[in-house]
């Protein structure tokens, strides 16, 4: 019987060190090879991998039983640890050195073929992955994200915990407020015809928290959001929630790049530069085009509307003198990299990503080929030239429109696929960046008003109070995103505290007074009893682990993960239930 | 502005050896007195409370603006550091031998006059509390069981981490099962018609990660169950979660008193004993009348049926005769403390707990007082008195009845009102008990059939293999409860890890294959694949907190509770939602 076996040591922990030593074993069958009369089995757990042998002249009752044995059994081995002979050693793993000879053998449990072999590198379509996720998951490359993210979660834990924060609870039943994502909804029992929401994220609740006053708030928790799923989004994800009270940008700032140079550290032995670089939203979007900026690699836009509005190039003089842009990148040293062949291909993504056109020079040792050169005099053209700090063999590139949004957006997009053609992208590098000054408010085309950029709460920056009400559009706001190699991390935001603000704050996005107390009425209460000035940030989780692993898909850092269509696969959820469920909670499906 | 003011200290920290330092700080008025020409404002953060001194002659201005500062105010206070002359110092305050001169005060924020001082003993109805959660969380002994239930929880994962478990995330947005509570549904949008349940508790899910070879894993996460709610249950509550691999009973229970004894020891300084003690589930039963038995006292129940059954008291003999029982307990000393008329009241409240009377014996030094006496030889009654180990003081009580367990509950009820009513109960002490052997199996009048005591995936003792199907209700399990004080705070079980094993447990719950695979399915195909030998438990975290801190109120560890009818004041969840929500979620509110 199992009972009587007790384990003693983890496979792969097993060195030259313990050799002598008699061991107890217990895990999973990798493989079992047959060879000149004796058994090898590789046995596997969660520490990694060792060779058994079975030798008939050792236990021939082992023997017997290893027979039986096959890929993936879950079994328990009792047997002397032996160095291996020299010629025997197997450098690929880590336990390499040594062998473990078996005299006793137990079958704890017998296994099924799996439908993918259990190891890194297969070939298998990522639903089949799903549905096994059990035996997914027992890949050393998915046992080490999901313990790497472990380690992420207890660092963090650790670093603010050292900081004074305090990790509070907030509730998972709770209400549906607007100007958010579309909530999931929970029907009440109790409370015929009413609901309850999950938690898009715990905004309101961490700041009734700083009115509570505990200060220093912290909270790694499940947040939803029913919207159509994109590839790295998930129904329910996982977010990092901090909130701090008496602090301005400058303290929250400086407080996460510790958490992330403290995480980093710990989880990967990474030692980051802090303080990270800062840019404006303005900034990024002028030399990025994008509000999450790949700064891995350069290729920064470069304006040259005003140089292009003396041009004769209609299609530049037109976007410059109708309020557009012209933005062009050199892209350094290429310009016998790309063939006539391969601009052209550039110019077809151009469009892909909503420019009209692609411009572009060659400036080579023979000089200048582009066949928008001829609209430039030759002091414009070494203007641009400078403008574009131009040298012989460069390859620069140029996006013109009226809508000088979609210049920017179009280009963003060009450079980060350039970025990738080229290779300039050191896969291995962390690039943390802040982008602040974010805009306080958007136009929705939509709704015909103003929305809230990041949300509601979030505080304009004391400079542009005046505009609120007169120039809501050039209002910037104390927020602030973390990007990490052009991804979002993180996002936050001095609050607005004081009710006063609060309720302008309503007003320019269109609610009434009545309204706003219906939607935020206990928030809006709770600000009237004395609001410390608070702000805060929050961390997609998954997200974070996916980048700090150089994953491509966020599922594969999380355990049970949700499919595009928000179903999962292993437990076939969502299904159908009783229709004495629905009855109870006085519901019913619509016609 | 505020921006120009830092803070440099909290309020609580402030010593002597803070004297002559020139500190800012910022937080609420707890309290603001004017006496002798100058304002003292006691100033309250976090971390405790100060005396700040506005004087006219130090600083007018800030004087000025004090006058204008009331409870509950947020404020920046910059000032001086003096020692308090003798006279003066404050006792009762940490910062009671020093005060804050001010020569700088801005107020931050305003607040109204608060519907309840921000203090702990207020004689205030919960609900109020509730509603205005963020002044009741000011209260210094709410601030304190949060902030200690941070410290419980950061203490587990610390010991946790250490001992090689791995938190794993598993999902809110699963699949509705049987066998348990009622469930939440979440109405799917992308699946017309089906839904998603809330995890009761990540049971399924541990188990799988067990399969998947985690081997140790834990997770503290929300559960919820759609239960009409009793005094101390919240339909979402939170667990701390553990399931181990290559395991037996021995080991969950060794792990778990290395746990507690961190915790306690970590968050409260006190060393506990372990291991714990033991008790079956039989004895517990036999002795207290209960599973979860108190044992912070005595007051055992001691079994004299074979006794009773010879003497010529109906009642007694009737019980004894038709298999049920007598049981009595002596409470020692107490034959003078009882007058015949609260003798009478323990009569009564023992029929409240069920029995159908209380038979009573009373041994002073004049020899027994009893109106059962007389049905006893005088023999017979020796050798009562020698079973109840009775001298000259005890009074001793007894119930009988054909009914064996309606002996043993009312009595054990019986036992724990004479625990309090003697003041028995050391309330600062802390008594873990495990329970174990628990039956596998009780049988359900309602459906008329056996149900999982525990769950259907717990393993029954090996002893009692072969009693599954033969009789069903003597075999136990291999399950444990962890009580403290009397309260259930753990319980986890060693699981059936085998296909075979499984489906039999299923049969004799009356599944048919069918029908436990089309609930379990994902389940009993993961155990296909090579399942190691494996238990866990599962601890309730909100009580766990709410016993070591010797609350009364589950409510009182919880930041954002629920009333008895699973709404929140403060936010007025649940709430009727926008129709449209309804229509994208397929569903509609039955007539």
């Amino acid at each position: 019987m199992f009972e009587k076996m007790k384990r003693t040591h983890q496979c792969g922990m097993l060195t030259k060190e313990n050799s002598g030593q008699e061991v107890t074993l217990m895990g999973w069958v990798q493989t079992r090879r047959d060879h000149g009369g004796l058994i090898f089995v590789d046995l596997r757990d969660r520490s990694g991998i060792v060779q058994v042998v079975f030798n008939p002249e050792y236990s021939r009752e082992a023997f017997e039983t290893a027979k039986e044995v096959k890929t993936e059994y879950v079994i328990a081995v009792n047997g002397k640890v032996y160095e291996r002979p020299k010629e025997s050693i197997n450098p690929k793993i880590k336990t390499g050195e040594i062998e473990v000879f078996a005299d006793k053998l137990e079958i704890l449990n017998p296994a099924k073929t799996p439908p993918f072999p259990i190891e890194d590198d297969i070939k298998v379509d990522e639903s089949l992955r799903l549905k096994y996720r059990y035996l997914d998951l027992r890949r050393p490359s998915m046992l080490c994200n999901i313990t790497f993210r472990h380690k992420v979660s207890k660092a963090i834990r650790d670093f603010l915990d050292e900081n004074g924060f305090i990790e509070v609870e907030t509730p998972m039943l709770t209400r549906s407020t607007p100007e958010g994502a579309r909530d999931f909804l929970v029907p009440s029992r109790l409370n015929p015809g009413t609901f309850y929401a999950l938690p898009q994220s715990p905004q309101l609740f961490k700041q009734i928290l700083m009115v509570a006053g505990i200060e220093r708030y912290y909270q790694i928790t499940r947040c939803f959001r029913d919207e159509d799923l994109r590839a790295d989004r998930q129904p329910e994800f996982t977010q990092l929630d901090i909130e701090m009270s008496f602090v301005d940008v400058e303290d929250v700032i400086s407080l996460n790049e510790r958490l992330m140079k403290y995480v980093v550290e710990k989880t990967m032995g990474i030692s980051l530069e802090i303080p990270f670089k800062r840019i404006t939203y303005k900034d990024a979007m002028e030399i990025y085009g994008t509000d999450k900026p790949d700064t891995r690699f350069g290729l920064e836009m470069v304006d040259v509307t005003d140089i292009a509005s003396k041009s004769d190039f209609r299609v530049f003089s037109d976007a410059a003198e109708s309020g557009g842009k012209v933005k062009g990148i050199n892209i350094k040293n290429s310009a016998e990299i790309f063939s006539r062949r391969q601009i052209d291909e550039l110019v077809e993504k151009a469009k892909e990503f909503g420019a009209k056109g692609l411009a572009w020079i060659i400036y080579s040792g023979e000089g200048i080929k582009s066949p928008i050169a001829k609209f430039f005099s030759e002091e414009l053209l070494n203007e641009l030239l400078k403008r574009m700090n131009a040298q012989p063999g460069d390859l620069m590139v140029f996006v013109a429109d009226t809508d000088p949004k979609l210049v920017l957006t179009s280009m963003g997009q060009l450079r980060l696929h350039l970025g990738k053609q080229l290779n300039l992208i050191d896969e291995n590098s962390l690039n943390f960046l802040w982008v602040v000054e974010f805009p306080l408010l958007e136009w929705d085309e939509e709704e015909n008003r103003f929305v809230a950029m990041h949300h509601p709460f979030t505080s304009p920056m004391d400079e542009d109070l005046d505009l609120l009400e007169r120039e809501p559009s050039q209002v910037r706001a104390k927020a602030y995103d973390l990007v990490l190699n052009g991804t979002e991390v993180g996002g936050g935001s001095i609050r607005i505290h004081r009710t006063d603000l609060q309720e302008r704050m309503f007003k320019v996005l269109g609610f009434t007074k009545e309204r706003a107390w219906e939607n935020f009425g206990f928030l809006l209460r709770a600000f009237e009893y004395g609001t410390p000035p608070h702000g805060g940030i929050a961390y997609g989780l998954d997200r974070l682990v996916m980048l700090l692993l150089g994953l491509n898909s966020i599922r594969d850092c999380i355990a049970f993960p949700k499919t595009q269509n928000a179903a999962c696969l292993m437990t076939e959820a969502p299904a159908p239930v009783e229709s004495r469920q629905l009855k109870e909670l006085h519901i019913q499906i619509a016609n």
